[in-house]
């Protein structure tokens, strides 16, 4: 194989494999990326055995032909080259070795043989659509920091990406929950889609996912299978195992019959929590909300550091309550809201609470209360 | 005590003192600051007992006295109060309580009695000098990357600021090493400083004292004695203990008689070391340096991963030499020159190689071979 490819295109794609190959691999293998030349192109592969990514790029290749070299010496590598350098890279299969040149500067790779590189077996899609990259990326940038960290619950270590229904409509929908708070999100459900089988998109696959989404108006290419899922652009294929397991029925844990409504900016909001959060202990860091007619106050009572309170201007109409919530949880939801003011709707002070932005219902998220 | 301050002002006090304060400590009044307020002024006080910093700020001073409070749950809050916002910090000392409002916040920290703050004693210090802020900067900038962590060679672990002698002129000298390389950077000896005892500022205080020196032209009052350093502007003092030791003879270290000289474009030698060294083992970080008449060549051999070569066009008129250095030894060193070549002078593999900015002796720099 003998290959000439810009730096930054090259730089590109190989940035996208090194990020795919986890750092610490028993199977040394696993830290290489697979490129393979042919026609006017190259692609450059990289897996974790859960995940593969396939970049292509355009290439002049004057020996078509395929090797292995470590993904992140590669992109260390390609990342100090200077801008606009034209890259050679050459393998030398008997010895072993790629070479890597630009201009006076010369290297040489130490290589593992293209047949040992584990490619992901293709599949069968049971469903393939095509969503905008505006689309999805609203779908899992707003429900993503619900994600579970809990390994033990591996089953929401993970977006729920299925079919659902709102308003006697199908539509697109993302869920993710942790058990003390859920975000669900709606689109619009995209032509071809109907049949998708809902499948646990999990946290690895949706950062990866979401350096594919950065241009709006990028037609994405949706595979959807019982055991898979994939992503494709022109240029990169992103495919995915989803996580064996089955999401739980969130439904129930969506609160219906909330009534007492607190409308405010959120972005006031998220302002006075975290600051009256500042004097909470780390580890519980329990806020309480006091609601009193078109009055909030925030407050923080921590025994060995101190107090803070502040005071909002809100609209609520309802009876007086008082409810606490973890001050992490408050600032993330309410970091989600990027248009309308913040609306809640609480129930009791010992009930699950729902926000939402304005009376948009395609965004909705439910937090549990906390003993204060 | 009751004073009221802007909260820009109060930030940059704050910020200050709770850089001093370390974060982890078995007596808690070191985690406080010490507000001071009389006439018009506010200072806060912070220490960790080897270094003291003091931080005058103007405030409207409605009833004076004194209190502490956590400095980093102080700072939190400044900083998390909206820009512009005046802020009133009310102390009860009945109460132990420190009261901090702005707008609708209202914060309640809890205090230690100002009784129980070490403030530093006050001494005699036998050199009271002015210094510019630039001159500083730079003395301790250019030498600072060299002082030693190894905590067995506590002397090591500082700037050796010093009087010295150059080409029969007496400097103002800073010197740090750590037995692998080693930075010697000179000034014009500011009037009154020809009696200063040569002291061995820590590095906790060199890093501190850089924040005193962003305004190139403010004068910085230095005091100095054997066992203590001071470096203040009108609003801001900073003084510290000075390590307890003997600085080595560095003298003997820089080597008087090297004569083969490479002159080379500093930025290209550090981007080109930079690249070759991607492929050497994280440990030894071995690169090769091989002089030929106006050519340098440099590479690494790293039989795991691979190898790598770089060829420079350099300024070199004397005989072949292969010479081997720590990457990042030799990028720190690179990364000094800012506004001429780098000039390196050898004598042989195994000897010190002496570095300088073009012909400027005032910053002379010193890094040890290594075998390659």
């Amino acid at each position: 194989m003998k290959i000439s490819i810009e730096r930054g295109t090259l730089l590109k794609a190989v940035a996208q494999a090194q990020s795919v190959v986890e750092r610490r691999n028993t199977i040394p293998i696993l830290a290489n990326v697979l490129i393979e030349a042919e026609g006017d192109t190259a692609s450059f592969r990289a897996t974790d055995l859960d995940i593969e990514v396939v970049d292509k790029a355009p290439a002049q290749v004057e020996r078509a032909g395929a090797t292995t070299v470590a993904a992140t010496t590669l992109h260390e590598i390609v990342r100090k080259l200077p801008d606009g350098a034209l890259v050679t890279l050459t393998a030398d299969s008997a010895a072993g070795r790629l070479t890597v040149e630009a201009g006076r500067s010369n290297f040489s790779l130490a290589t593992l043989p293209k047949e040992d590189f584990p490619v992901m077996a293709s599949s069968e899609y049971q469903s393939n659509f095509s969503a905008n990259a505006a689309v999805l990326r609203r779908l899992f940038d707003k429900s993503k920091f619900a994600i579970s960290t809990e390994e033990t619950r591996y089953y929401l270590n993970g977006v729920y990406m299925h079919v659902a229904e709102a308003d006697g409509l199908k539509v697109l929908r993302c869920v993710a929950t942790d058990g003390h708070r859920l975000a669900r999100i709606d689109a619009e459900l995209p032509a071809g889609a109907e049949d998708m089988p809902g499948v646990i998109v999990p946290r690895k696959t949706v950062g990866e996912l979401r350096k594919l989404l950065d241009d709006d108006e990028q037609a994405i290419a949706v595979s959807v299978s019982e055991t898979k899922v994939r992503f494709a652009t022109p240029t990169i294929t992103l495919t995915s195992k989803v996580i064996d397991g089955t999401f739980p029925d969130y439904s129930r844990v969506i609160p219906q019959n909330n009534t007492r409504r607190l409308e405010v900016d959120a972005a006031d909001f998220a302002k006075a929590v975290d600051r009256v959060a500042t004097v909470s202990s780390e580890r519980s860091r329990a806020v309480k909300l006091q609601l009193d007619e078109d009055r909030l106050v925030l407050s923080v009572n921590a025994p060995d550091s101190g107090a803070a309170e502040e005071e909002l201007a809100v609209a609520y109409a309802d009876e007086r309550l008082e409810i606490g919530f973890n001050a992490k949880y408050l600032l993330e939801i309410a970091s989600q809201v990027d248009r309308e003011n913040a609306v809640f709707l609480f129930n009791s002070s010992g009930d699950p609470t729902l926000m939402r932005e304005g009376n948009d219902l395609s965004a909705v998220y439910v937090v549990m209360p906390m003993r204060v």
